[in-house]
């Protein structure tokens, strides 16, 4: 399990490149047994709380730097370790203005020589502490500071944890944020990456082969080692989320075996959650750009949208089929999209532009991450306003009372 | 070649229902020799003329009553004979205020005995005077008058010929309009209604078999005399037309012979015409309307619209596969179309709702005449201010000098 590192890693790494401050935390003395990530909740506001299902690998850091791109704010976390120091790991939390990433690794119940001696994954809901997890998001989510454990993926063990004060936005990501219905009915939005067996053997060999030496062999016996628990426990999280963003090989060219087809489930009925579409509500729409205002290499480009059922659900998808040549040109396809939650039509191609250097920012995952991203802060500010509003008639009442 | 009666009859049995008016015509004692059709051109304009090839039993009487419902006016031919007057047959000219309608069968060179004697078929050009056809074609287009002959489908004779007088719009309609290059060079715009082999059977069996009692046998006979020359003489004019009304069985269910699907394939580069498309130009789109919106019987409603090549020439599709169920939700297919060259939303479905009766108003046969009569009217409007403005020009011009 060494995912959180990397997504740690590359969040902070990368991030730092738009959030120069982030360096200062960086190379900062953190005190020895704790750390205090301080964002102040707003008055009256409640957090908001994100789950994100994935195994490791399957671009969760990526969506993290997308959401607090667009959330806004200097990222100050996770302090210490990580990137370039990997023996200094401190903290799996990433935290912004607005929002705190939470890794569910942290609530693993045993350490790396625990699990060694029951002989269990770290998939294996025995292997983790849904109980401190259900007690941490419910406190949160009441706007009460938690001490969180730490997992320390260097070390593999169980570090002193550190003090979580809540944010407005806080997002569970990791392996089981959907498994324990207590922690589930918590959530106020659940989003599931699906990555298909092709695309997330490709991703591994590209990662772990061709960046950190490994062999075929070894990456193939490790999907295969964790297939059992993983379609036991992980993947059917995917059934109970709100949206589900699929990355599957690319069906415009039978032969090409690295351009992705990336669709967005949205189920429908969520509250304060309105799917996005192209061109028309309720119709289905295959849709391959005019070449004029979209340029796109070989094996082409394609979308498409309409209602479909999801293990008896009825959902709206999006989809786009292969990369862009140019990103600039998105706003092409920002025109036809509606329900996108951009504040300003251009948005999306913008958030979609200020990281251009993320992976996945000419294809499908970054555009539906991005959407994914507007979505959540469009809940975020349903919910504030609603509390709001909430809170200004119960002071009227009072004062009438 | 009966097909011309019907045409007659059935545009003015059926227009005669929105124009009452034209009742008074088909009760008037018309000249035992000729028949005068006057409708003056408006000075300074010179017609537009157009030409729509297809065969007999193609829907052309239903695209006339769409054409002259559009154009506006009272119908006021043909006189005499057609509807519930076999024997009276006296022109098979069809003249609305704007509008004069000619069939080209009045250019058979024989009469249906000097055809028994030359052993030709009325598809075979050597069967057709296109020197006539041409100076008359020209004549009008120059604004004169001309004396045209009348084939008479009835006892198929020559009958003596009627005066035409140019009116703004002359639609020439048949088996030949882009046949001869004289004549192809003098039309504005040309149409080709190409019916599948397999549609065009059916509707032969509809019409020859259930309403006029011919056997199977006898249709499919006729169909196959005539198919080597209309291979031969008419089929090749699709390739030379600005806009062509493919009529194909739906794709939608393989089993289903009724449904059909209609594509109006327009030519890129026609002066003065803008080629109609769904949703985003340049784009290929399909199209599944949502069903909440738009019902349709089975097998359901599928749209398609894009770029594609006919015949080596760029061009725009529009596709409609399926049936409507309800002819006012046509205003919602409307919503997704641009350049339909209608004056306001929602023209388009009320001009299908005024034929509502009319064959094929609840599939793409009745849309894609439709579109083709808006077309064809934003051509003469286009035409008649050009002329305008070279008018006011040259007085400008003739009153400095």
């Amino acid at each position: 399990m060494k995912f959180c590192l990397s997504v740690a890693a590359l969040s902070f790494g990368s991030v730092a490149a738009f959030a120069p401050s982030a360096f200062t935390h960086n190379t900062m003395k953190a005190p020895a047994s704790s750390s205090s990530l301080n964002m102040a909740l707003p008055e009256g506001v409640t957090p908001i709380i994100i789950g994100v299902a994935a195994d490791s690998g399957c671009g969760k850091s990526t969506f993290m730097r997308r959401l607090t791109n667009i959330f806004g704010g200097d990222v100050v976390g996770p302090l210490g370790g990580g990137f370039g120091a990997p023996g200094g790991w401190e903290t799996n939390t990433l935290v912004s203005d607005l929002t705190t990433v939470i890794c569910l690794d942290d609530y693993h119940l045993n350490d790396r020589n625990g699990r060694k001696v029951t002989g269990l994954t770290a998939l294996n809901p025995l292997e983790n502490n849904f109980d401190l997890m259900y007690e941490q998001v419910k406190a949160l989510k009441e706007g009460k500071t938690v001490s969180k454990p730490i997992y320390n993926h260097v070390n593999g063990t169980l570090d002193t944890p550190e003090t979580i004060e809540p944010t407005p936005i806080i997002i569970f990501e990791g392996l089981h944020p959907m498994h324990d219905d207590r922690v589930r009915d918590l959530l106020d939005f659940t989003l599931y990456l699906d990555i298909s067996p092709d695309v997330k053997l490709n991703w591994k060999i590209q990662r772990d082969m061709e960046e950190r030496g490994h062999s075929l062999e070894s990456i193939m016996a490790s999907i295969e080692a964790r297939k059992p628990d993983f379609d036991a426990y992980i993947d059917p999280q995917k059934k109970l989320s709100d949206m589900i963003i699929e990355v599957l090989p690319t069906n415009l060219d039978k032969e090409d075996k690295k351009t992705l087809r990336v669709r967005c489930i949205q189920k429908e009925g969520v509250p304060d959650f309105a799917p996005c579409y192209l061109f028309d509500s309720g119709s289905t729409i295959e849709w391959t750009p005019s070449p004029e205002k979209l340029s796109s290499p070989a094996p082409g480009i394609k979308l498409m949208s309409g209602p479909e059922e999801y293990f008896g659900s009825k959902c709206q998808v999006v989809e786009m089929d292969g990369n862009f040549d140019n990103l600039q040109e998105l706003v092409y396809i920002e025109s036809a999209l509606s329900n996108t939650k951009t504040k300003f039509y251009g948005e999306l191609t913008q958030a979609m532009l200020a990281l251009a250097d993320a992976p996945g920012s000419n294809n499908g995952t970054g555009l539906m991450q991005t959407l994914a991203a507007f979505a959540i802060r469009d809940l975020y500010e349903k919910k504030s306003a609603q509390a709001a509003k909430a809170k200004k008639e119960s002071t009227t009442a009072a004062a009438a009372a």
